[in-house]
């Protein structure tokens, strides 16, 4: 057996675990974009960004951690077939259950924002005081979008029908329709455009709860994260959200998903860099 | 009223028409590809065609013709649920059903490839001695992908189902698993990898028959259509495709697509350009 | 009549209402770069920005109103003899003098600076006490540029003729040769670098006046607008500027243009999607 | 002083050598595009065409000969007023004239295709049994252009009033209007679509007298030469243009220009480098 | 343990095997470009064509036969000190060495073409008799480049003294300084730009010896083959590769290189698709 | 001779002064980027940083100063050998010797960060009290990297071997392996993440020595630098650099690098143009 060579990147995030049962997270990947409306490509984001975080180092000068000796899996990618909603929203909830059953906490990589229903569904059932926060340019609380209910227009709607009134808390906001805002006023804590200062603001009334994290990478600037389907300008920076991040570890997260990362939009590549470093960031904070 | 200024491009194909009734053809765009399995972005097709189609003449030097008097009309892009294959079927298909029904004949800008089989259903039930002509770099001849029945990579099975044995010409088909080469043998009448060639053959058998022509852009290389969801390198050129459109004004042309264009894989948007031009070539000599 | 499908995107701003006569405000797009030095391009922004209008919301959360019932029209783009500099110079200022003489707002979308002169010498002669804002990175003060007077590198200075002296006020200006800040020193209101502070201690003194508000795109950091003819590196944020045009309906804005998007040099569209959203908001502000 | 540095790239092209009197042929970059309608940016042709000619060897397998010992000189860029096209016609006629007076050979690096039409009219002054080949897929034989005599869509037409009836030879068009070909009819020797065939037929009626060439980059197709304005598909490839420019050295070449090239449109440079190497061929033919 | 799950890209080649032992063939991936003069980036090169693998079938229409039922191993990427030549060199010869002593068939992927050198001198160590047939646009014939005796343009140089004389053949070539193709007129069988007729005359001199085969990539034109390092226009075309290609296994092939793939210059993938189907073809031809 | 025409770009800094001996400073570009690990590419920075200077303006809004009547010397590009990266170190040490014999300061433009040591070397050997300022997202304190002393991410470990104990200041660093942070805390002033605080803070212990600064690009944010190597989200903005920059004319600057921009990586050019701004900051503030 040739023993000089290797192969770098296995296909699997930076220090990824080899073993399941072990392991406190588990990562897996969904390649889902079927009902995105303006640019597809999130797709490819799960294997792009674990390709990149091979350019990342272990360490986090901002936790002063390391991914070392943290224990996670990455389980790949979900098998979906592509074009049916249903069946893969079905496949997505089952993922997260068995991963739920199994005592550990799913952390899945979009694909398109659709995917969080599902999973937030499952997380929900086992944490009934799940609180929900939500990094987003786009509210993403329409009742429908083209008649259909399950979209990623309307994805955090469906949350919001899991989990209790006002456990939704929405920051970045900067694009929606009137009812949208409307429908925030009554049922979630919305914040608009700003990021950081009411996230902090928000740290106590969090700290407590079981807490699921959704951040759609569009949050940010399409300046620091060209790479998304809906880009829409006037977002926070990379230092911002990289900020906000480094201080989950004060939560009891009990699930995470990063989504609507678009790699075909992003030719330097840099939207998928700061999803890694998020996620790198994440799974210090809570393995 | 403002007299000087005007709206250089309404959204239309070059030179379409303003009246449906007297039209001959009408172009739809359908912006779907939600069972695309390696790179999505042919939603985007129709509408970038129809922008690039004003960098083209209206005369054609192949033709010897030109665009100016041909009577055509362009009703835009269906109105599509993202991510609802079914339902986005049967939209197609009422769509062209009507067109039909109106006498006219129907000119499709895909979106994927999966679109043809609702078109050719109708159109063979209108016309059943109905030949279909098929270029691409793929045979398309799966039964079933990732167990759907549905898909771009079944596409044309299905359409073997509506038409009558070895009524299927397929041209410059370079790629696929055994079992589609297998099913051709039996079935349809496969030409591997050249174009001209095997067309001008097979032209004496196809004049005089109804016939509808599918064109999967990645029939062309991907040096001269880079712009596509699954280049295979090893195609025709953009030469060999023009030449080969020049003699289907010889044919009876009942209904034609154009399909898999993906605008965002291409830069330089030449994919469009000989998109265009081809469907330039087809309303000039059906028209 | 095929009545189901529709033409998405009808190459007119989000919104546009149908009746010209109706209108407050009226737009009319410039593909006029003849004069620029280094990059050309900024013809293709028209039709681009109106484009990528339909991935924005009517609704602004800036604003807490809606482009819905805002009355303007979509007067297309001038027709321009390529490559006259003076002939089209002529027709930008006939499109403005009909516009004003109509009672409406001319609402321009460039193009090269150097339309913004045809438009303020009509605004000006209607408006004697006019105040120009002029938001950009480079001074655009010299007198003659490769020795024509008419130049996208002499517009400002040319405006600085139509109207009082110290009435045009110069924000986010980093880039430019000595005389012009000489000149500046004695006859505008030129603030370096930073947009929002300077902006916001203007704001008394700009009240009341009837206001002419020019935006080059490249006073906002090329990471937020790389698609721009010269990028000069160090300007201000999207949130800023989103921030200052937040401020426009306290004036009396009587004419407006965005101007330097280039959008062949950004494949991200984020500088054309910027130059759409601020549009969105001045539209919802005057109208 | 320092010794052992350089500066690699004196800004001329490969080989070109120091002494303008001792030269045999004269090379000038015309960085102009104002009167281009669809994408502008061949201005940056000259530049960047010399740069990369660097990434060739001196000497040419196709000729069996080197640069190397060829007497050419590299002037530079014209300095031209930006948008005057008046002006700059006069400038580059200038240039040419002076080259000509000199007994040197003009070789033009556009820049957009008008710019042949002040130097064919100084060259066929001096040479009135001029002949010139026109390599492009566009007639380029309209009389006007959006009312405008001087176009790059006309410029063939000037051409035509400057030489004898016939003695314009064009290959590979393949785009025009209808108007353009019955012209071409009575006054030109116009082959559609093929280059290399057409050629080696009119060889012998070619030789013996003065000829000038000129080559829009456009005539071979967009896959091989993606960076140019007004790209049509269904062009000859690299190895055919580079086949008929083999054969130049058997012409009394009195004067050439390449045009259109658009840097800005081709990510990969080979537009640039299929004109720079064309360039070096022609060098080494006439020098 | 999580069942329903897959890694899809495993970062092998398709199809690779699990077991070294059994296998006839063994992949490995060199990421080295230090010498490269132009535009470097060919050490990404290993791992993309791995991935663009996936978007290829496992069936080859060419040969009619699949890679599912043969047996190669891909042993991933050898680890190399970054910008030490000499040692990297070592490295790759000791890969070779272990292949070949295990009985197996070395296959590699560059990296920059200087890799083809230690794996050569192994191999010809081994077969006394072999030929070496090298696919190139450059000769790669000189004896030191700045001074080095081991560059990617000396690597031919350096065969040649590991082979008996005129054992190399050389197609494609159009590119090189005159000592080289002096050089070659002595010592190897050098055939200028066509890669087809030559080949097919070649075969029947071919047949019998053990035979290594490069391929440098530039050897098919640009825009077939974009993301390369020195790009060379006037190159075969991609259905000329793989004609030839289809001949190989009436070689007794017991070495093989695909190299100068350079996937950051090309945005399509294209490149590092065809790279991959010729993989994918040697690979069928020699299992 | 020809008298009206010039070459635009000489291949030298924006306004470079033509004799070497009146020059206070020399710029020499070093391309060389062969320790590189992830993206290389930095080779073309020198070339493209020249080019692009002559898009901004002699004339600097910061400092209130041009750059006409500063004396500096552009010496063009070191001679190489690609690969060899002893002989290359060597080279520009001995290029940093000459310059500093001659009384002259050495500001280099890289290429890859490995280039500092030998300058530095030289430059602490003349001023021994040299205190070097390290702008940068990577600590670069490594002792070695794969088993290499000599590379891009331990060339500021190897600069402390050169200098006084903490005389290193390290700004914006914000990724490293545990140890080079635990090295930081003995051995250098490290400031995370954070550029304008704590280097005001550090003015005053900074101002009178001896100052050697080197800026890798991407300490600025990949939004701000997206051409670069190893892109870190979480960047400082280029107002910020640009700010800090604005303040070295308070020092006694003895020599500057600027180092990892890769112009490949960057199609905007905006990295290479802020690259180009500092450089003429920088050039005004100590001529």
């Amino acid at each position: 057996m040739l023993g000089f060579s290797r192969l770098v990147n296995q296909g699997r995030f930076l220090q990824a675990k080899d073993d399941y049962d072990e392991s406190r997270a588990v990562i897996i990947g969904v390649p889902m974009d079927f009902t995105v409306s303006f640019r597809p490509g999130t797709r490819m984001a799960p294997r792009k960004i674990r390709e990149v975080s091979y350019g990342l180092e272990d360490f986090s000068p901002y936790l002063q951690d390391t991914l070392q000796n943290k224990s996670f899996y990455d389980a790949g990618d979900l098998d979906l077939p592509y074009g049916n909603v249903t069946k893969s929203l079905d496949i997505i909830e089952q993922a997260a259950e068995i991963i739920l059953n199994d005592g550990k906490i799913p952390i899945f990589i979009g694909g398109e924002h659709l995917i969080t229903y599902p999973i937030v569904r499952q997380v929900a059932k086992k944490y009934p005081e799940l609180k929900v926060l939500h990094f987003d340019a786009h509210a993403d609380l329409r009742d429908t979008f083209f008649d259909e209910k399950l979209s990623h227009a309307t994805v955090m709607r469906r949350v919001c029908e899991c989990i209790k009134e006002r456990h939704l808390y929405q920051y970045g906001i900067r694009s929606g329709v009137k009812e949208e805002f409307e429908y925030a006023k009554g049922h979630t804590n919305m914040n608009l455009i700003d990021v950081k200062g009411p996230f902090s603001e928000n740290l106590e009334q969090i700290k407590g709860y079981p807490v699921y994290i959704t951040i759609d990478i569009d949050v940010v600037d399409p300046a620091f994260a060209p790479g998304t389907g809906t880009p829409e300008p006037g977002g926070c920076s990379s230092q911002d959200i990289l900020e906000v991040v480094s201080h989950f570890r004060q939560f009891n997260v009990v699930g995470f998903d990063i989504v609507e990362v678009s790699p075909l939009s992003d030719f330097s590549e840099r939207t998928s860099l700061l999803a890694a470093k998020i996620l790198r960031e994440v799974l210090i904070s809570i393995c």
